[in-house]
């Protein structure tokens, strides 16, 4: 099993049994090309990502890499529960409507073309769920996005945020687009967007599928 | 447990020593508030759902019904594999970018403002998850959809199409935007479309994240 540290520390038992291959962040390169070079070899191979490996995560570096071999060896992606999946449930129902997933990492990606998205988004009444909203060299890019979003969308705009979702350090904040605070945000934190239609109750975050404007509720 | 028939039939174990209140289809409402009644009279209650319940499923139904109620019952929301992530699994990785889940379904939303969403996902290069695509009496809105992506992506550019994602009757089909045959996709389907830059290797659609514009890969 190869995976980064943190995620291997959260499945204990799964690792008991077998070798481990543990690596540090940002080495996303290396850690997909050796599991491709051990599977190459013979060996069953799991890498291990967080959330689900096909959003975000590891899965397409390990084809782009496949598809420079000569004889690449069989692989398979097991879906996983995403950040999008997660962060949704332990904030109410936010993402009952049409959504957006929107990282603000701008490391592999221009931020002309984030802040282009962000602007379809909020333009076309998106529910936004933001990945990568914050690290300590990334700061100022929420902040942005927010005024961005703010520019089609109402300050009382339901908006939430889970870090850690699921984890013994999880914290789920529920506010309003005008009130989200940045610094309050970091690596592991998911930020959610309601659309127009989004409300909250009870303190969380709900967006009607629209069974409400066709039958009585 | 409560639940939709077709759903239920594939937890047999799940199900096997419960009580089982199964449902027909577009009965939703009556469903969520039978969950909502058996759960305030102090029973344990799952309503079962496809995929995960907080995308385009029951979670938002159940929240608004009981914002409705005086005392409504405690809700946990727990969040499962969404087509979205299914189907990308089963599909290469198509969405190892931003993307948007847009659904077809003209039923509780006015096809005007499906449209517009296209029409920002499309022209923002987001990779486009389509729920609902057709069925028998919404048999020209993919149709639609496909002329509005065209305007702002070539015909070559990646699409997949997966039926009944991991069941046994599961299909997949691996084309182009413009060789994509809304006729072969029915209402067990989730339709793919990559962005700009996804490429098909050996039958699967992969959507690059960008390391290889920074790192030698």
């Amino acid at each position: 099993m190869i995976g980064y540290r943190t995620y291997l520390d959260l499945i204990p038992k799964l690792i008991r049994d077998k070798e481990v291959i543990a690596s540090s962040m940002m080495k996303e390169v290396d850690r997909c090309r050796k599991a491709l070079e051990l599977a190459g070899g013979g060996r069953n191979v799991a890498l291990v990502c967080g959330g689900d490996p096909g959003i975000y995560a590891m899965a397409g570096l390990v084809y782009e890499l496949a598809a420079k071999q000569e004889a690449p060896p069989e692989i398979e992606v097991v879906p996983g529960i995403a950040a999008v999946n997660g962060c949704a449930a332990r904030l109410g129902a936010p993402l009952m409507h049409d959504f957006c997933a929107i990282s603000l990492s701008d490391l592999l990606t221009p931020w002309e073309l984030i802040e282009k998205r962000i602007e379809a988004a909020a333009a076309a009444d998106f529910v936004i769920a933001i990945y990568n909203p914050r690290s300590k060299k990334r700061d100022w890019q929420l902040g942005r996005a927010k005024e961005i979003i703010l520019a089609h969308r109402p300050p009382d705009t339901p908006a939430g945020t889970v870090t850690a979702a699921f984890r013994a350090n999880e914290k789920i904040t529920v506010t309003t687009l005008g009130e989200l605070a940045p610094e309050t945000v970091g690596m592991q934190s998911t930020v959610i967007i309601g659309n127009s239609r989004t409300f909250t109750w009870n303190g969380l975050i709900i967006t009607p599928r629209g069974y409400g404007d066709k039958y009585e509720i």
